[in-house]
């Protein structure tokens, strides 16, 4: 069961928010040491946050900091890990023996024309049948060689590199509002990958959640990607 | 007054934790990821923030993150922006004008025999009190000077470049435990400037109040600075 | 004199380009190495680059680097120095004296209405005639406290102190393309103070010496400051 | 055949130095900006290298900056993305398709008595026979899948995720001097795994090639890894 700080992820993963520092009122707080006053009335607070986001002013929300619990396949950690400002601790493959939990995609996907990295979901039922039955057979295969090599008395860090990028991960990543941000940004978006896309959603979700105003500011100025859209806005 | 989360650091400046992500066990947490287990009794934990540290493993202590305001002279904040690892929001010279704050040394310094960068307090009184006087009228020419010109209508940020680094600024600096032990390990050092020597001895203090095992395992397995000492230790 | 690969900066500065790694084809060649293929036709190659700029995809940009020695005013380094993807060595006020060096504006500035960072050149010729006497009279005094309590025996570190920002200091800083695309887009924009402007541009300038197709893509795509225009350009 | 400045790593992998800015004289010209004096005599530069080196001042050696072109297994780049102050550019699996190419150990490795991470080449031949011919036909088969998927008209960035962590993959690689020190204290050390090693082994030895002064000095003070040797050194 999930707890009520945790959202799935795909069908076995999830994004949980640990602890985190600030809210809205910390880059508040922070641009106003520029100009040597606190907090003021909710009002022109929720307008600064506007203003710095609407003029690139970005420092102020580095000290907006979250702590995730993230559990996603390693294909998709791998993209995740090329976001460098940020605190990364991943469950070891040396330590610890990987377990029977692998990602089972719904559905297959095909190269979408026109775009040579793309793709798009098939409609094709004996191809997702077929090709989603292959998939599982693989991995379930080279899953229990790996048990057999253990078994044998291989060491795990050897015996792990059968195993295919669609076993799952699990880490701490720590990261400050900005770098979210540029992370959200890329990876919320229709280019991305499907499967780092429902990472990065559920991840725009707990900051919308934590940080109303300043979630509504990033989507309205800074955001480049597509997929997040404003909702209702008639304000500021 | 100061706040009790708020030390005093030379004449007017101070270090206040505004606030912190996480404590000892995060770390512990975090690096528990690594092997599959959470937390378990006190006594493993402290073991386990000691293995980390003793074995070079910095990265799980990324996960504590602290927020400070702080007040120091141009001068050491020119040392301590330095250390990039780090988020910070400056007053700013551009937006509001500096106030009749600066620096006033308690004794002067003079050349260190033997070290071409460092400095000793002066027993000369007599220097002491001249140069006290020179440097203090010197400070207080340039404010009038600058007072002056804003008077005269020059843009403030045109009017400080007379200001000399003696002035006091402030700022927010958010930054996590491994970068903080960085700095400490250069800062919190005989051969730093006995002023951001000061800033960083109550930035440890903070560190060693909110962590105390952590402070207790830096000191003794990674700190490479030399006045900080480990205090009573018979254990682990 | 300067030498041909340096640029004047205020009175008395300079940018200058020590060396650099890579060129308009190092993004291009990271950029291929996804793609399984190396350099292809110049035509192709320019394409690539303005592809990856539209699409922000500025990692590959990364791979060029930059190594510039610079001198300016400290006020100004103090703004550069907050650009922390970059690697700064500068010339210690604790090893070496500060020389008689320091920035005389050639006209001062006055606030600018609705705009409470701003400033615009004052056209008040007492109001400039008086000011900037002002200033060169107080740095000069400054400046022979300064020697006074070197020759007096006081320590280099804390005589510095009493001498203001307008002290020229020298630094080297080496930069990738990415990071100083970034330093651009917010120094070399008409809300930055007029001085890191000169400096900014006289970056930019051999930016676009050395990397020319980067830097015309950078100005279309991904530029977000408003003094550096495209020239003409009716190609890609 | 591998091109002069192009070393083997593994069974088909590689390091290759592509390009790169400075060398032993550059922490010395960055330095000296310090003392406001340059390069000196060559026996002054080389003490000036240790003693920055002893000094921990590590600043100036991030101006020497490599440029490496590295193909590993993606489990080795996995452990060496996790270095973060470094440019990297992967080939694309959703570009471009996995050729046939993944690493095939000579030798397996058996738990470490003692050493829960670590590992040692098994003696027993059996072992070797049997579990080597596993690993290769668990590898072979997943990679007749995604083949197979990818002619069934499975899209390529899902196909990959049958594909183990075995399969060779390539990238361009940009860190400076001191990142990479701070690497090779890690990874050339007997706690990191092999295949690491020696892909950190391959790195140290172009480094060494390029800057023999640093990587002198390196050994010297610095790394706090334990298999490379200083060799003979009766100097400074």
């Amino acid at each position: 069961m999930l707890k009520p700080d945790e959202l799935k992820v795909l069908d076995k993963g999830f994004v949980r928010l640990v602890e985190m520092m600030g809210d809205d009122f910390s880059p508040v707080q922070a641009a106003r040491v520029s100009t040597g006053k606190g907090l003021t009335t909710p009002e022109r607070d929720r307008r600064l946050i506007f203003y710095l986001m609407e003029n690139d002013h970005h420092s102020p929300f580095e000290h907006i900091v979250f702590k995730f619990h993230i559990k996603v396949p390693i294909f998709v950690m791998r993209q995740l890990v090329r976001h460098r400002i940020a605190s990364i601790n991943e469950r070891s493959g040396r330590y610890t023996e990987f377990e029977e939990d692998w990602y089972t995609p719904e559905r297959v996907r095909e190269p979408e024309k026109g775009n040579i990295q793309g793709s798009r979901f098939s409609d094709d039922e004996e191809l997702n049948q077929k090709s989603l039955a292959l998939i599982e057979e693989s991995i379930s295969s080279s899953y229990k060689t790996y048990r057999r090599l253990l078994g044998m008395g291989v060491a795990r860090e050897l015996a792990r590199i059968v195993l295919p990028t669609a076993m799952y991960t699990e880490f701490y990543w720590t990261i400050n509002a900005r770098s979210l941000m540029n992370f959200l940004s890329l990876r919320a978006d229709s280019h991305a990958q499907y499967e780092i896309r429902e990472c990065a959603e559920a991840i725009a979700e707990i900051f919308k959640r934590t940080c109303p105003m300043t979630f509504e500011a990033f989507v309205r100025y800074h955001y480049s990607g597509d997929i997040i859209t404003r909702g209702d806005q008639n304000d500021t």
